[in-house]
């Protein structure tokens, strides 16, 4: 392992404030107790030297020595080889955290995101194709609701796929969508409970304050 | 390595064939050139045993061995770790294969399969919320295709990205969506003109007419 830098965004205007996908790479980070540094990527003026980490323009990336890597998904599962605090040690419940990391970015934010983008604009306008993406969030939802009640974590124990799913759900709870999925609320909240959550987030917040 | 059994529906309608998600799985293997059959699981009616696999309720999902796995995107990384034909060896093209993969089921197909969803209902029906998603999409088209223009495959030598990426792709190019990206189309069909992705797409699609 070598030094482990997180790249963000310098500043961002306040709605993301809390929920920019750095916070997942924090918490993982402060889950494993691995040192790291923050650095930053101007929000506004995004150049080529962005896009070479991160070919979508988006946050974050992660270096580790002089490589770097894009997507949450795959810095998460890197940063889990590096500890057994964020995928469990044994084939059985380190593949369970693999698969439910992919369930998270996959099956369940395919229907989360675009329905949080949908209900940050519009809304419930009436047109079937909010009622189409609403069916295809609630559906899975449903699915979920009957894991995460028989379940306190998707691998047993903790791991990088609760860092995802939690996170992937505290955007949908944003705009009250869990409200007939007590056990996906419930999931979020004992998630967010969590020391390193806290102090991720509360990491984020002052790193976008402090660019005011 | 166990022997490998692929388990996809016994039989869906016709507009999903060619598309269902065991696709990818079948791909690979054919790829890999690795041993395995096929299983089929109800697709009227999803009983608890399927749910013990696949809690969504979807398919595909594979067993190794006494080892279950579901989520397209963690079998693809399992087998990825059985060939050096699905996830080159090196960390760093290994590390590529890996982002590109999360790339592929999470940053683009988070945009592209709603909507595919929205296009095979109504549509482009004038309201936001159809320009909101499609304008997401777009995003992520924009940003990928001088990518896809630069490089035949997105972690150097072929790998699991390219299944995944071609594989969302071609659900877009379906309705038309690759028009204004050249490149993101010649990827689909460079990808989709291996013999293993033939072979994977005939046997689908055989699979599901012996049922009718």
């Amino acid at each position: 392992m070598g030094e482990l830098v997180l790249t963000t965004y310098d500043w961002v205007p306040p709605p993301p404030r809390g929920y920019v996908r750095d916070l997942r790479v924090r918490w993982a980070l402060e889950e494993a107790a691995l040192p790291y540094r923050v650095a930053s990527t101007p929000f506004q003026d995004r150049k080529a030297e962005h896009l070479a980490h991160q070919p979508f323009g988006q946050v974050p990336w992660l270096t580790d020595g002089d490589l770097s890597i894009f997507e949450s998904g795959a810095i998460l599962l890197h940063l889990g080889r590096l500890s057994e605090a964020l995928i469990p040690a044994g084939q059985r419940p380190g593949s369970a955290a693999v698969e439910w990391l992919f369930a998270a970015m996959n099956s369940v934010e395919m229907a989360s995101l675009p329905w949080a983008i949908l209900s940050f604009g519009s809304g419930d306008d009436g047109t079937p194709a909010w009622k189409t993406l609403d069916d295809f969030l609630k559906l899975r939802l449903a699915r979920l609701e009957p894991v995460l009640a028989a379940n306190t974590w998707l691998a047993g124990d903790f791991s990088v796929a609760d860092i995802a799913m939690a996170d992937v759900l505290r955007l949908v709870d944003r705009f009250d969508g869990l409200s007939a999925h007590p056990a996906c609320r419930d999931y979020v909240a004992r998630a967010t409970a969590r020391p390193a959550f806290q102090k991720a987030h509360a990491d984020q917040m002052a790193h976008f304050a402090a660019a005011d």
